[in-house]
């Protein structure tokens, strides 16, 4: 079983940007973390990022037939990209969205996602630790299912 | 009289995402279909789809002076991108909006077009069949402007 | 195959109301045209023109049971008759909304559409050759339907 | 004492339009019922279907001073006309406002009633049998206002 | 010149529908104290009322090249219908709109009117005397017009 | 066939409570009234009234599997509470709910519930009258959908 | 009687400004005529003009036990100016609001009016005529008024 | 380290309400399961639910200086309490807010949290193991804030 | 004369919650405050603090007929509580509302009160020494009413 | 310690506009007796009353330096005026903001106030007994603050 | 070539007020700086200041066929004056509107501008430098226009 | 110190797009005058213009630790992009954001900015120098800040 883990953009920035809000793991060290956690669970680990919000869907396009699910931060794009959703649902990837801050905590800008009413879940402000969290839960979601 | 046919974010997946929602014409044989009705109308044809939303602002830029119209289905950027909208506008290219599905009887997100009011017209719901009308109309239209 | 041309309120003033807006065809001139395209078609055509909206709700009932479908511009009260759309979903009748402007290019009264979500399609802009168009993928639409 | 009931637009289709919603009921045997009914608490009726808002306005008129209350479906025009408001307040006629369906579970065009305002009460989604609360309730009502 | 004088929904039972608002005086009385007042200005007056939307529409387009221009006081459609101000600008009539009351000091639904933006000029709450200042406003527009 | 009729908030100031509003009859004279009414359709009934949203829905889980329906007025969390939407969801209980007053006459904050998109039906401004009109009704449309 | 005529902000331009939008009457040929006017009307006219909001207000309670009523142009403050309101109410000075221009065929701004709720009546879009229109209107009421 | 796992209105129904939603199991399961995890993590763990907002906030004052932190589920009053908020800001009691289901994916009336604002993060639509995810991302972040 | 002082939820917390916007006097000594002031006002005092919205309404249900006023803090309820509002209004108690903090300073959720429109008056902002003012503002308001 | 005492327009007609509303207490009267509350509190007082928004700015600006604090009812000007709140701030006067009626039960244009983020609290309904409130709570917030 | 420069409500109060937002430049400062500017490039400078809206207009005013055009810093009016838009409009004067501060990263009431759609352009939160780049913009404007 | 000059998408056109609107400076034209501009300002440019959304983001990564500030006109993306702002907040670059038509007054798309409140400061509708406006105020405003 394959998942990714895509990120958006700005998010290359991430344990350099503002600090006090996201932290200061590397996006490097997120991914390898990330691995290892992939490799307890089984599962076979796929991560990029990108800036552009077509390139997201190209990504997105790139993983058909190919991932189980996805663990998806789009960044800005979470909040206005009905392309980034109408390609998750096109290809019928099941994902789950994170967001590294309380986005409900901060600008109003951020607290509507475009995202979500096709995901699994949500599960925000919780650090860069919440792609461990997604990643648990998505892989738990994804054998459920496959029992039911 | 050279017209082109413009394809955004996720019609690559046309007649595989969503049958029910999208058909089963997959966008190769609709192009293909196209360039039939074009040659019997006389014009020729130059079809192309991209992801991104400035690909596609850089698609237009690229007709300019080339294209005598277009026919645009924009996918998710309908809704969202006043780029687009400029670069049509600021090329000066005539130009109908098309959407295989109803996209009224969809989620709110897809009610409004930011591309419509700078548009000759706009045809939805028709299916793929849609961008048929939609070539017809617009060779139309321009044979009537060329006459006025 | 009984195919019904509904037009609402002022479009018996086509060709001579407002011409720069919409055009120079006059309403019987427009029906004639269609009938042609009507028979190339194989399918009857029938044509009716008022001003009222319990008239056009009238007109929809007495096509139960008689008609395929219908092209409908129902003008202004497109945009605000919910009885009408309720009679068409009441009579159950596959019917192409049109609008001989580009509504979405006008007033605000003109951008919503109270038909729009129970239409098979919706045709704007085109001027009236958008009846043609209507009235062509309708037909296609329901010879599918009746294929599937 | 005389009760009006007044149906508007589409509730000639009772009985046969979109059974699953508005029951099997046709609209002659719903006021075959309603007289039955009439007949029991003593009061004389008097029913009416139109599917025009003038003419339901019309009807309203032509109460004055020979209806002590009426039942009214206006259907869709419940929801937007103010003529009828207008003309219910006008001619100082008790009313109360039936729905057979449950309004607040469909479209919000149909959550808001331009009628309600100025009505005795209003009773929605008890399907047909509505129509029969809502006249003994009207009736208790008037009984109870006369001795008051 | 011919000035139409017209009056829409419930204005049949002016003097008698809730005096405390709109007065004593009848709708005959009314015109035919505007009858003299058109006599004194040198103008013919065509008075009619009716209580339908598209009846109205209908008697806007008779006056088509016969009125000069109308006093309307359209009831309750003069805040919903947009078909009726289609037919105004339809048929280029120049129309002075009246309200009775100062629907400014009512319910919101009064508030906005449909019709004003194609309007000569507006005049609400100066009671019936009001058609008489909107009579005399028409006709010395209108002179001033012939005459720049 | 048990059913249940529960009041809300401040419903046990009845018949004491702005008379001119609610009227006269006190609750336990109007659950008297019900009672007798109850055992002509041949039903139990139960009868209970709180003023906390939390009991209110502690009551409808206490009905879970012993109740076939509930009359509810939930006074004024009827228009806030969708706990107690949840909770008659949730335990899988149909309901009618009903008001003494006209609620669309009255402040803005009492047009809308939250409970009526779950509802049955909806009774409002036929006094405490309308209790006995949702029993019937009620009972009535359990007794169809058992022979359903 | 004495009848004041008030003008706010900008209309000292008058004659001048925008020509084409308001005419070519300078603000002391129509205080003039109206004085004229109010001559054959057997009132006494008081004018003046200000641009400042709280020298309106000084105005209006400078009237207060003088005049009768007033006809007010009180030009953009009519649409902000609440305190103009309630100086208005506070001196109990009934009032016509005058705007020379539709100012409902205009920006949504000037599309509410502050005053109007508190007006008599108003008049709007008949050019500099529509103050003699509103002085007579004015006076007529009054005086209808004072025979009540 | 002491926390608290708190669930709201109707949350005592888990596993038997509307499972194909909330799934199948129950509150003292889940309870137990997050039990053997607290053991795990080496916190005490302390469970309650309650149907009333006045009772959830006396348990969260009750926490008050005896626990760390909190998980809480605080069904529909998420959606509408600001006297929960107020009573977690006011003992500073650091939280994570879970929901079952994908509230985003539901009616509107559960999109926006009250609680959000004031939360270290959110979880939801992850079915009941979203709980333990909060459980996990909460003693992670507690013993983070510890070391800094 | 008796007084009642209600405090709703979290006011418990007063003088330990969040000191830098609630000030460090706790609720026994406001209270204590407050009786020393009614004393030298001549009036009885009655003092209580709930958190449930119910208990809230049942300490209002209480207080009839045995109080002539009160002074109430509702906290959070004070901006969603309709059954708050309808218990006073129902009861027919005159009170005057107190918010420690000036809430219009803060979040959105506490710039409107739902029980401010049926209060003598609303006191925001001053500290806990608001409620003196409160106190006093009410008894002469009480006083003067009962002179009148 | 000078405290400024300032009102905005249609102050001046206290104690004789609508005097039901605003009671019969005149702005002279009112003055007299802050007076000699303030020669009790130990304070100097300083009363000024304009119409003008740029005299109340004019006003302001003069107490900088002179006042340590000010109670205004700025009347209407409280609800529009960003000037007058940008003038408090700019020469930091701390003021309480008062209204003689409730506000909140009045019209929608006086539910919200400018002003009152930037004041210490707000004081409605009380009257005009309600200045002596703001006074004394001022001007012990002001020794509570020197003291801190 | 005369320039105005107009500074509104506040700005007399530079270097001064809040000068961590406003710095800590003086208007008499700015003027001179403005002056040798203005010397520079060739135009005449007239500088005023005034705190009132009317004040503000009656300056508009006189500047009609004395400037060319005019660098505008209306402070608060700017966001709420229409009156002000009228007399720069009215007396046809090109402008450009600064503010020192960031007016889009402050509250929301200082987002839009009632003179903006009427100006050449906008400066804002470049300091009390904005003025320079304003005056310096708007003469080249002026040249361009004059020599196009 | 180097300064970037970032263009978005279209404003390749600039020059030859709308000139009535943009002007007939090209952006080579405009690139090379501002390179003046920096020499005479003793600063580095570095100019690029990109049509996408995610190469903008890429743009000002690059920019990171390399450049001291930004003059960035994002076109249509100033109006929709949270991600720029995020990538500019993201790596701290002081920027001036530029328009060069007057976007306040085109249509309401184009009137709020993403962008705007985290920018120094804003430029619109100066033409195309407004860059050099822009520029300038930017060095100046980078210097004041160095010297503070």
């Amino acid at each position: 079983m394959r998942i990714a883990v895509l990120n958006g953009p700005n998010l290359n920035l991430l344990g350099t940007r503002e600090p006090e809000l996201y932290g200061r793991t590397t996006l490097p060290e997120l991914e390898a973390h990330l691995a290892e956690v992939a490799r307890e669970l089984g599962v076979e680990l796929e991560c990029a990022q990108v800036n552009g919000e077509g390139a997201l869907v190209d990504l997105v396009h790139g993983l058909r037939g190919r991932a189980a699910g996805a663990v998806i931060n789009a960044g800005a794009y979470s909040h206005t990209s009905l392309a980034l959703r109408d390609a998750l649902v096109g290809v019928g990837l099941p994902f789950v969205e994170v967001h590294v801050t309380n986005v409900f905590a901060r600008e109003p800008e951020r607290h509507h996602s475009m995202l979500a009413p096709a995901a699994v879940g949500v599960i925000v402000g919780m650090g860069t630790p919440g792609y461990e969290l997604a990643l648990r839960g998505l892989v738990a979601s994804l054998y459920a299912r496959s029992l039911a």
